[in-house]
């Protein structure tokens, strides 16, 4: 019989143990430190009808969908985030809280030419704030991220803010068409990743990518792109100071949302160090209408952004006729986890292997893993074939466990069982051959206890890590 | 502009905050209790390929399955199970550990006629072994489902339990050729659902179902029937009777797995009234070689089997020529929790809503709100336009806080705030005009008290709780 090759779609990946490990980890803080902030969890499906996810859409983002037919012959789609599915049950249900804060984390998928790094599916966690058009709710969303990338441990990070408002006055500044506007953002976005002298030619006559593909440019001015650029040349970072910035090239009024949120956001004692104002910043997706904000890791900046969201105060009207305004923020999660994947830290996903050291006491085997994980204890018991102690241990080591049991027949008989220490020594040295002795040694470390302290003495081992 | 109706696709539907938020404590319960069996975490994408899910499958199972073409125009399709793309990396990944034990939790989607209470989309929490032989791997699989549904505290339940093993020797003992047993499995493991009665038409010359589709028959003889019924006389549940019952009519060799899985739940603890043995358990997909098992809720049997799993020896053969026996067991989140949605229990989402009485003041409500988070008080701050207290009230109703925080300019002046309890009582009465009477009284109970003792008492009163 002819095989089926084993492999994923182009695009798509797994995630093995360690990594799937992880992303459980930082999708529970996100979890907690949202509920913190009052946001409730919802759930919506993977497929949309095409139009609830197109809208008003261009043409160069419906490329991005995966879209089908279902089983009764209408056009169905994958989602592409987890706003547009918000939007849609915030008009499909008339009974939610008012404003409805909402968190939801769950897969997206775009059918984008996958990159090193960049799939065509991945987790967003979002945190969004509908029916409120005031900033309070911004700093709310910020303040929640905030909290929860500093609960993960990812390191410097800072979180840089623009507004739509500012960036529409910069448009008139520039005597660009209000309806160029958007087109303008999405070049003005590449900022960061392509650099000024490209986002000039995207502006103006277009230009070649690396793979000598032509990107047509907006066939802006000079006069234009000059306007521009004074603006972009604008300090970021100090965001007093970068208001008074805009106030003076654009006017007062393009940034009073701007200067509202930051306000609230020296209540929340959250300095410019770590939340700024970035006149650069523009985000690509249409349906921004107010302050729109990014986060950046200072040490990899590598990874572009980890979080991106802003205020869309019109996307609810696709679907009813009630004007409700809203913002989010959205953490996307497995950018995240490859920017904190150093190859560092072993996760510990098990604390004690049983081993089999004869296979006619297998009661007595599971007697015990069943007493241990009734005291809480991670256990695993070695269902392979191997009878060697140590091809066991090997497979402890494997499942990244703790310590192992070991008890043969003699010792069934005289009530003992031995504790093995799989890990003694292992913060002496990560990488080196030095390790690798010490491990040996280290593996020697092991105690023979009476049976019936072995669930009491393994409690307080693991205490002890 | 033309509105787009705000609707899910057929067969697909929303879990707003309540249920969202119960799932969530369903799913982080089973982590756990499978964390603590040794499982370890994966995570695969929601597309395959095609040809990787088919596999032998038949017409039947391929109609089910949700199918498109990806961006290189290949085909693709979304996965209808968690083991299919479990057998798929362990052909995969040479580096797992061997037996490779992991759970893996998320949606899947089947393109089936949807139902009230069946879904295109469900989540599955899937708990496998691959790569052991050993029935200790079923009693561990299901030992680990066993805790879990205990832990979650879904009422009685029993696991049946039967092996294909048996069902093979009664294709045998009935007379009817070994190439028809998976059909007469598929059919059999309709018995609960549609009786015996259909079930004898659809092993012989068909029926029409409820909808008046005819579902040809498999044109059985008489005979062929009468032994498969003799066989489904069989009593069901003390494992031990079970076995000798079973050992009379087809020999002990049918039943040596089964003898064995019995033994290893006796050292467990599991006895039969809550993992009992079931000749009239089949399940329907091809794949199972050996034991299969289905949980069904005593009180509640018609939401049929809340799990479901099985041993599976042959499936990684599609990938590998390496023979690696597995097995594995299947629960159905979504229905188990519609299981548990009795209309009882109001959740609990939030602590304290800090209502603004003063819209000059926000930046002390956010003070407030961001010192009680930072306590691990879950603070929502409340964002809608309504200015009156009455009406903040509502709202905080309405996400099922348990206090509101109210402070006006005065209060502000004073250094007081007042925390109002807004469940007290709700324990005397659930559903009666005598609960409405209840709680206006017990929204009078409220107390000043100065602001610097706000987050400690606010702290006292949730540990009260």
């Amino acid at each position: 019989m002819n095989k089926i090759e084993p492999q994923n779609v182009k695009g798509f990946r797994d995630l093995l143990p360690s990594n799937a490990y992880r992303k459980n980890e930082i999708v529970s803080i996100i979890r907690r430190v949202y509920e913190s902030y009052g946001f409730l969890p919802v759930e919506t499906p993977g497929l949309e009808y095409l139009e609830i996810l197109l809208g008003e859409y261009g043409e160069e983002n419906t490329k991005q969908i995966f879209r089908f037919k279902s089983p009764e012959e209408q056009e169905v789609a994958l989602r592409f985030d987890l706003t547009v599915p918000l939007a849609r049950i915030v008009a499909q249900y008339n009974d939610l809280p008012k404003p409805f804060k909402r968190y939801q984390v769950g897969p997206v998928w775009r059918a984008d030419k996958p990159d090193p790094g960049r799939f065509r599916e991945f987790t967003q966690f979002d945190a969004d704030a509908v029916g409120t058009s005031s900033q309070v709710a911004e700093a709310e969303v910020i303040g929640a991220v905030v909290t929860a990338l500093r609960q993960i441990g990812v390191g410097d990070f800072v979180v840089n803010i623009n507004s739509r408002k500012v960036l529409n006055a910069v448009v008139r500044y520039s005597g660009i068409p209000a309806g160029r506007a958007k087109d303008v953002f999405r070049v003005l976005d590449k900022l960061n990743k392509v650099g000024l002298e490209n986002v000039e030619l995207e502006l103006t006559k277009g230009r070649r990518d690396v793979s000598g593909d032509f990107i047509p440019g907006l066939g802006l001015t000079d006069k234009n792109v000059r306007k521009i650029k004074d603006y972009l040349a604008l300090p970021k970072g100090e965001r007093k100071k970068v208001l008074e910035e805009i106030s003076g090239l654009l006017g007062q009024d393009s940034c009073d949302d701007l200067a509202r949120l930051d306000g609230y956001l020296d209540a929340l004692g959250l300095e410019s160090s770590i939340v700024s104002f970035d006149p650069t910043i523009a985000r690509g997706l249409d349906y921004y209408t107010g302050p729109v904000f990014e986060v950046n890791l200072k040490d990899k900046p590598q990874f572009g952004s980890v979080a991106g969201g802003g205020r869309y105060d019109n996307l609810v009207k696709r679907f009813t006729d009630t004007d409700i305004p809203a913002v989010g923020f959205s953490i996307g999660v497995d950018r995240l986890l490859a920017a904190m994947d150093d190859g560092g830290e072993e996760t510990n996903f098990t604390d004690v292997v049983v081993t089999i050291m004869d296979p006619d006491k297998l009661d007595e085997y599971l007697r015990i893993a069943n007493e241990l994980r009734g005291a809480g204890v991670r256990t695993d018991l070695y269902l392979g074939q191997e009878k060697g102690l140590r091809k066991q241990l090997q497979y402890a080591d494997r499942v990244s466990a703790r310590f192992a049991i070991i008890m043969g027949s003699d010792e069934i008989q005289k009530g003992v069982v031995t504790i093995k220490d799989l890990k003694a020594g292992e913060s002496v040295s990560k990488d080196s051959a030095q390790r690798e002795e010490w491990l040996k040694k280290s593996r020697q470390i092991q105690r023979e206890i009476p049976r019936r302290e072995l669930v009491p003495e393994v409690l307080k081992l693991i205490s002890q890590k």
